[in-house]
């Protein structure tokens, strides 16, 4: 963890909604190699809060396209809505701009496989989609007992993402653009299983790394959903081409908390990630029983993943090392997540193709 | 739990296999209104064993026939091997006999329908398969939870039954004669998600309780379970026809012991059954970490389960009360679990017909 | 656990209170080599409620000393009053009758000591103090721990027994003739202690099995418990002979139930028992948290473990083996209540001479 | 937790051995309003670890004095050795430094007394001990339930600082400096408990905060700490003067890791904190049983709460508010915890005057 150098990483923002003001702040205070030079925003409030909240040497620019000519930035840090992703990390690569890019590229394949695409002409640029995960310790753990064989053979995995129940309906009217609740809410579930798993290795065909995945669900607090194709509880099963399973399960009405459970079967032993979700090390005991306070959104569950997702991507540039994840990761994920969607809607299984893309039929 | 009552149910106990050796001490000793009055097994060992753990008054017959013929007993409790299920339960209502029968009725959904049918002809006998779990106090207070609306509306159960590894191979040996994983382990885990979703109620056909199920497996510890076209992780998807759920997960393989989940989900919160599955209330804190003893198998997960059962089945006769599981409930069972079965061998969903059969093309 | 004896070993209970109802009913109904014969109680009601509860031929007595001389009973199991206990005792025992005898002998030292005295003059009969903790599976899973060295050396307990708050006010009726709460609620923490530390063992003067006890506590419910120089919090210190240490906490506040905890550390690890009493297997989350039930009273946690007492006893009086828990045990923790309700009243140390004894100057 | 202020206050930390270098990096890195501008250490390897380690405008300096004239901190932090506490606390308040102490002031209680003293000459000058549990977010949710009345009224706690057993020997060998297991290891306990219950609240003298300590211990693994009049394994008693009480377990040898618990009972219920000192969200199911891992130091489990701690110091110098620990606070832990070791040395209670101060006849 050296951090003592002279020169740091200098980051600007792009979007510091609720997300992005996180990014900023941790980019801003703690993150030892990283600087925060610039933040990008259309948001009127935005300079307000930059001033409440950065370091005053921080720019702000109401344009990205600006921002990326002027700021100084090393890296851009896209934070913005989903739907400009895509374009706003092509823009950045081609004006010279290392990329850490929030999860999902797109809910559109195709749209992310042109990221991918521009990212192969861009060899000296680090793009890295930021699967934050893969960053907390908890799942370090168990990929490390995978790797060093404390399990045995890792081969099945059932994980489960459920949000805390938002009686404010805003999930719901954010539904239409966030791709449905396979990617939207599945696409960490699918990433961590194919890191956990080693989906693409040792199968005969590395392109081919699933076989076929099957999905179902239901509407119980939202059947306004329907109008959008989109369910509030769902259920989802990959087989990789290594005979390796996935079963998830993804929920909008979790009552106590947000609940992301992990439980990775190996020959010699499982291990279970969060079996309980809770706050904090309290425990109390009282008339309603022995209980625990749940963490209310993944952020609380993830606040120290995302910091270290913001090191060990300016350690990847300042260093030149690989990224810990690839947008050729992040693709593969949109193509199970993208198949789970396609087989909810036409109740069938859908399979895969030698070349590794899902025939949505 | 009025128990002073003179005339005690009497009991014959047909076979004594490991299991029914535990049902006999039952009936003997910790069920104040049943009496063990024969036991039938043609081993020839049996007669030595009774004489060291049976009341000495306890007839022995070699004959189960005989025993229906001679024994005086008001109720057969069959827990030979499942082949002899649907014969014995056939003939013991043919003898007058009220008839407490271990699960499976049998591996076969003709052979399982064929003593239903013969139960309808005897509407004066009770007639019981004994699924456990129902009379387990954890799964009951989540019944009731149901019952009571604590949990809102159920609508999603993930369960799983992982029996620990026996590196004997004796359950492989086993296997060929079980019916496959989904029937031999998962008809608990089936029987469970009926009863807690009310799989019958609600529904505008109560014939069709199923709409489709969807199942895959591995083998990752007994490659030769792949000639008798079974596997040793097996995971199931079951849609109702309510819209209920249920995602069910099957294995051999649990290293740690016994352990057999249930996670039933409500609109209003859920329940969690046997998180840990400890084996009682010691934790031991050492060199491996924070750590618990798991039940090994499910015996010292339900044995006082099976206590109860007969006690509720000796009352339902004595008492003249409806039985608490039908051998209707058990085909539903069957039905899923061979559907599921289907679709594991043919690698496609299987859906259900209107008259509530699986459809097995 | 053979259990096919024709000659099982004859009961009378004595006192038909709610605990004597409860071994009444697992002698007549759960425990194999063991029958009931004969009920002693005053109350007139108990005719009734033996007809309704136990096997017809049990017959009534309304005097224990008619039922001494005419029932034919080998064991006298006493669970009237502690008040009555030693009388009882005395008597059966001068009446030729096994005994096993609801804690504690007496909260008066000397009366317990005559208990002991009188049973030293009928070396034949079985005389044992149902000290129920010893016959759980958990304290004795512990135990063998100690025995069989996996936690190294045991050499400090903390313990607690906190009943569930009680706001009729019952036990506050019934504190003055409990001898108060070290006596009352903290006999068993005393005698586990002396049991799992080896509290008589590898100690120069065997007759010395203490050094010291110190005592404080409060009310915080229960201000007229001041009147009987009762608490309803208290803690105490024993440091043995041996320089092993108990700490313990007894309490009538607990809200959410019978919260009974033992921690024992060893040179090599530690064991806790039941850190969260759990009633069941049910874990629910709801907007409550994650949260359990515990078990309302003792008799819940400790259910399992009088059936095993009777069991145990039962074989130590038909095989001839030592029983599990001598009197002198009961004594030896009866000095050690003593001296602690001493410690308390007095805000001083107790010590211990070399007879053994407690100066209570 | 606004953060964007141009103005930061400045930090000199004053030894970097292990904790010292861990303040530092917090400094430097993780504390938006605090900026680390020089460190002091006699130590020939220090300027090596800063380069590695810290920002290059950090100034070295061999000697503390040298750092207090010329480094131009407004806060000095001191982490050293300690024995060099207070006297570089009072160097730093003449030198017109804020300062921050690492506990203890010292484990001699007139030296500690003299710094409090000398703080009260600096009315301008922010003085804070660092007891860090204060700063954590589950102790501060308990105290949160203290005060909002959620456990109804606090009575008692049952606290446990039990260290992982180091084989290395080294906490021996650094035994007789640091004050005894009392004072080195039962200080964050004392401080806890004074400020979970209040000690200083509701008593009519405010000066009398405690009525009498009971202390008494035992070596399992340590014999060669009998020289230094210490002990391995030590347990305490507090009576406050408010009538709550203290009761706590000291210990260095603990297999499983560094186990620091504390159980809060109210009147209307308790709180339980780190009853699983786990190390992170992994449990593991294998051979060995379902288990975690633990925290091996106390700084995993408090790391996050020394960061707290530096920010909110920072708060009160920057924004002019109380410290949250003040100096009096940490003389009275000392107060207590000297009476205790009085205590186990004397083999009997240790009273308080009425001037507060323990009467170590």
């Amino acid at each position: 963890m050296s951090a003592a150098h002279s020169n740091k990483l200098k980051y600007a923002v792009f979007g510091v909604g609720r997300m992005g003001q996180r990014h900023a702040l941790n980019v801003a205070f703690r993150t030892p190699r990283a600087e925060l030079v610039a933040v990008a925003d259309p948001n009127p409030s935005t300079p307000q809060w930059m001033k409440d909240n950065l370091p005053p040497s921080t720019k702000y620019f109401e344009s990205y396209e600006d921002c990326l000519a002027n700021s100084g930035a090393d890296v851009v840090l896209i934070a913005s809505a989903t739907s400009w992703h895509a374009r706003m990390a092509i823009d950045a690569m081609h004006a010279g701009k290392h990329v850490l890019l929030e999860k999902p590229i797109s809910i559109d394949l195709e749209t992310s496989r042109s990221v991918v695409n521009e990212a192969e002409k861009f060899p000296d640029l680090k793009v890295m989609v930021g699967f934050s995960r893969r960053f907390d310790e908890s799942y370090r753990e168990a990929r490390k007992m995978v790797e060093n064989g404390t399990l045995g053979k890792a081969h099945l995995i059932k994980s489960a993402t459920n949000d805390q129940y938002d009686p404010s309906g805003f999930f719901v009217s954010y539904a239409a653009a966030s791709g449905g609740i396979y990617i939207d809410c599945g696409i960490h579930d699918i990433d961590c299983a194919r890191w956990l798993l080693d989906a693409s290795l040792g199968i005969p065909n590395p392109k081919k790394q699933v076989r076929r995945v099957f999905a179902a669900g239901h509407n119980i607090r939202h059947p306004e959903l329907v109008q959008d194709n989109d369910v509030d509880n769902a259920v989802g099963f990959v087989e990789f081409e290594n005979g390796k399973m996935l079963v998830l399960h993804l929920s909008r009405t979790a009552m106590h908390g947000h609940d992301c459970f992990a439980e990775i079967f190996g020959t010699d032993g499982k291990v279970i990630i969060n079996g309980n979700p809770q706050l904090n090390r309290v425990e109390i005991r009282d008339a309603h029983g022995v209980r625990s306070e749940s963490t209310p959104t993944y952020y609380e569950r993830f606040k120290d993943a995302f910091v270290t997702e913001v090191n060990e991507f300016t350690s990847a540039v300042l260093d030149n090392k690989p990224v810990p994840v690839s947008v050729i990761d992040a693709l593969e994920a949109s193509k199970i997540a993208t198949a789970l969607t396609h087989s909810f809607k036409t109740n069938t299984p859908v399979f895969f193709d030698e070349e590794g893309e899902p025939i949505l039929a």
